[in-house]
């Protein structure tokens, strides 16, 4: 693991459109797990632009996130400008940073932060090495793979990293769409930080925002680093909204679980099948797995290959017309 | 200097109406140095809130930030999601930590972020001392004094720093509309940051967007920690649109120098008189400084008084019918 370099990322369209530039327009982006039905967020006030967001409109996003996410209390979540942002700051604030554990194959910045912060990084596939590190890294449920550890042994997980004054760093980015239990209920007694996306499930990514949650001690010294106005005004109308749309939620939730199985469809219909994923992404090991990638690029279609793993794709969810575009790009594959 | 309890700022209406509650609506706020005059940027697309920004937005940004605040090249410049959240990067980014000197009194965040990268840290007022540090801070010009440090000194200070590898930051927040020198086309050599705002002068502090601008080591070591998708797409679409704009930055000088004058006048009219400032705030230091605070607060009108220095007042520009409601507060005050 270097710092050299910056990881590649889905979401890229300019380099899709160097890529195929014969491609029609216009692309059709699936290369990221970002909710295609954006929350219908009222309109911004002006001054959510330009004037700095007010302390009171923090705090009642600390205050409904808590309640959304499912934190003991607002003091044990912090807001920021993204998760992304949080990565270093979360992985320096352990004490002791020799080793870092990452549950390996997963979203390339936790290794990368962890470097930053000065540990000697450890991919691992087996949970069970997790506990012989200072940091400890599980994306639950896994990005791109989908696999879900099981709630009862993150916690026992977390009891030795308290234990010896470690961390425990769940990331559930996509948990609002998963059958994975969230631990946001379970931080209280330290050793343990959840890390949860907004911009993901109500298909908000460009407004920045995300959360840590942890013991009021490790939320506190988080928030000092932050410090005021870390989160924009925009984001605060937007996410004040949304986080209180109960009921958006529990529709948004059932519409993607459907939208999931339309994609298996579309995808298994073409002898691809799918191996793993989230309602908003599905994973799929195969052969021509380039090949597949670059059928669809053509057809302006932009899923995501991972250059470490020539094997692996991540195909989010189209949107409005992205279905049929998708459909005849996948009827044109020779496979 | 503790890091305990946050500092107060302005900007903060809730606390003022629980202070004045008899006073009218809507409240006029000039606790705050941010230009009323908010730049008139184009409607905003769907996807800057939907889409994860992209890094070809994020590019331009920086070559467009660049030319705008003089940088050497894009290389030497970064942006990040506001100026506050880059100080305790940027404090940290010394290797020797011990101790940082602030020319004071000033902005309080630098002194808060030093504390937290480990200094000790010593508020100055000599700028001849600031060199005894490995890490000084001088704001450029002054908030809230307005005090201007010329530049053949702060270019002194930089090449002291340099050889003995320690930082010189200028923050330069209030540079557009002053008569301070930047040191933007400085940093080359080493040793210096600048610090520049973009929601102060373009009013529009709530899309939280801020640039560090040094020589590309540092810069580099700065984007590895701020990581992918650190500026939200609300912000680049609009500082894309207002950066690129030589003709508003032009006349919105002219108009917040003119502005300056007027509020200096209706000031010294009631016997106030104005010791210093830039353009966008006026400061005041003055015996009643408490009575002149209540005296507006319950006339709806917020301005900035200071915990630390009860004689110390500082009045943003109004706009609109904030002019008439100030005079009107100032015509009742009676001192």
């Amino acid at each position: 693991m270097s710092a050299g370099g910056p990881i590649q990322h889905g979401g890229n369209l300019a380099r899709a459109r160097a890529l195929f530039p014969q491609a029609p327009e216009p692309w059709i982006d699936l290369s990221t797990g970002i909710n295609p039905h954006s929350y219908p967020y009222s309109p911004l006030p002006a001054n959510a632009f330009s004037r700095l967001p007010e302390p009171e409109a923090a705090e009642r996003l600390r205050l409904l996130a808590a309640r959304a996410y499912g934190a003991p209390s607002p003091a044990h979540l912090v807001a920021g400008p993204g998760t992304q942002i949080l990565l270093p700051i979360v992985a320096r604030s352990v004490r002791s940073r020799s080793v870092a554990a990452i549950l390996s194959p997963t979203y390339a910045e936790h290794a990368r932060a962890a470097h930053l912060a000065g540990y000697e990084v450890r991919e691992v596939s087996d949970p069970g090495v997790l506990a012989e590190a200072d940091l400890a890294v599980v994306v639950n449920p896994n990005n791109p793979t989908g696999r879900i550890i099981p709630r009862t042994e993150l916690l026992g997980l977390a009891a030795r990293m308290r234990m010896k004054g470690g961390l425990l760093v769940v990331d559930e980015a996509f948990q609002d769409v998963s059958s994975a239990d969230s631990l946001a209920d379970a931080v209280e007694s330290g050793g343990l930080l959840v890390l949860r996306s907004f911009g993901k499930f109500y298909g908000m990514a460009g407004v920045r925002l995300g959360f840590a949650i942890s013991h009021p001690d490790v939320v506190a010294r988080l928030e000092e680093t932050l410090g005021p106005w870390s989160v924009s005004g925009p984001a605060l109308h937007i996410a004040n909204e949304a986080l209180a749309d109960r009921n958006w939620k529990r529709q948004m939730q059932e519409r993607l679980r459907q939208d999931a199985d339309r994609l298996d469809a579309l995808l298994e219909a073409k002898g691809i099948s799918v191996a793993g994923g989230t309602p908003l992404f599905r994973y799929i090991q195969h052969p021509e797995a380039q090949s597949i990638f670059n059928a669809l690029g053509r057809h302006g279609v932009l899923i995501r290959k991972f250059h470490e793993r020539p094997m692996d794709l991540r195909i989010g969810l189209p949107g409005g017309d992205g279905w049929e575009r998708l459909q005849y790009a996948l009827e044109n594959i020779r496979l």
